[in-house]
């Protein structure tokens, strides 16, 4: 069985019994995949899907009232995408492509199911969603309260820390497929600003990113730059060994 | 049995049976109280306790690296205080009570019995939790997006539809104890500024904040005015009945 990036994820909380390793691995049964640029959760839709996405990075956002775009958070491998949906009626944001994806689309009776069956895994997927509210706060403080040269260093230092959970990043760098103009989206910046800012973190010897690379030059001082503290994306469960 | 507001909240989504209703009431045995100002969660300290807000209104909040806090909800009773704490090792926050409060103590093993016995309870508890990532999403984009008026406008509906799920509002108005100044480091405004933006929805006839109350004037054209969609608050689960 290949370690899928959801497998790698809650196991970084429970130590997962066979029963709840077969359990997974039945939810990855329905195997799709989308280009990049079409949506696969449509804002205001009632009945949709829920999937995990197995490779490939999306994009979470909301299009406003007035028309203006605000991007939610990135997807990356174990994420679940429109799970909000499973217990909503209508889907409160789109969730779109940034590469082609592979996602396993998880039937609502089979997930409940699922968790009905393994409660120590349902507890992992009440954190991994408790982590995902966890980044939304800090995304909300990055917006409210940190400059733009510190706001960028603790964005590109979160995606690292979620990345290295599932065996896709290290606090040297990581693959990174997203343009100047999602960061700044992402970011409440101007992609000129985000240029600006990147440039100077690049000179200031502490991160580098070009290329679809993130090569993080001195992680120690960037971390203390960013006031990154890690710890809302805490892996170490201290409730299930 | 009286009718607690998480017994109303959850009911809002699950048609809860006897049993469920039992294990709800099985948590609510330590009853413990708070004053105004004396910290209930602790960002920053291990093994927080979790517990459920039964009267009165709390704070939840995070200090920066440099001192700055940003606000990043607001509780009413129904609402859980520290859940995530149940999962993480350090809180990633504090809570305050905003007036004395009344809450229940909830035991990690108690709650993940419950959990685990009454799994209908469990997606509504996960409905719950999925609601105030939406929640914070929400206050993401008003942050970053909307201007001021906007801003107090949708922060006033959405606490108006919180509120009347657990039975304390309507679209008449409710009892607010918020100063400006917690509206204020919510909203990423200063206290000045908001005391303007509320005078001019005043004036507007749309609606007023005075004295403890917040009266929708003119629920309708509040409503419009500030592009608020209640679907991400929205109370009717497809799943459970």
């Amino acid at each position: 069985m290949e370690t899928k990036p959801l497998v790698r994820k809650l196991g970084a909380l429970v130590a997962l019994t066979d029963v709840e390793l077969r359990v997974l691995d039945a939810l990855h049964k329905r195997r799709r995949t989308f280009a990049t640029g079409r949506d696969l959760v449509h804002q205001g839709r009632a009945d949709q899907a829920t999937y995990i996405l197995v490779s490939g990075w999306a994009v979470a956002y909301k299009i406003l009232e007035d028309g203006q775009r605000q991007i939610i958070d990135f997807l990356i491998p174990g994420d679940f995408i429109g799970l909000r949906g499973m217990v909503s009626h209508l889907s409160d944001h789109s969730v779109e492509p940034v590469t082609d994806i592979e996602v396993t689309e998880v039937l609502v009776a089979d997930f409940m199911t699922a968790l009905a069956d393994t409660p120590r895994m349902a507890i992992a997927v009440f954190w991994a969603t408790s982590r995902d509210e966890a980044m939304v706060v800090e995304h909300l403080i990055n917006i409210g309260r940190r400059d733009a040269a510190v706001r960028v260093a603790h964005f590109l230092l979160e995606l690292g820390a979620r990345l290295a959970l599932v065996g896709l990043g290290s606090k040297a760098g990581y693959a990174c497929p997203l343009t100047q103009y999602l960061l700044a989206d992402a970011l409440g910046l101007s992609s000129v600003h985000v240029n600006r800012v990147l440039r100077q973190l690049r000179d200031k010897g502490m991160v580098t990113f070009r290329d679809g690379f993130v090569t993080f030059d001195d992680y120690g001082r960037l971390t203390e730059f960013a006031g990154f503290d890690p710890e809302y994306l805490d892996q170490i469960g201290p409730l299930l060994k």
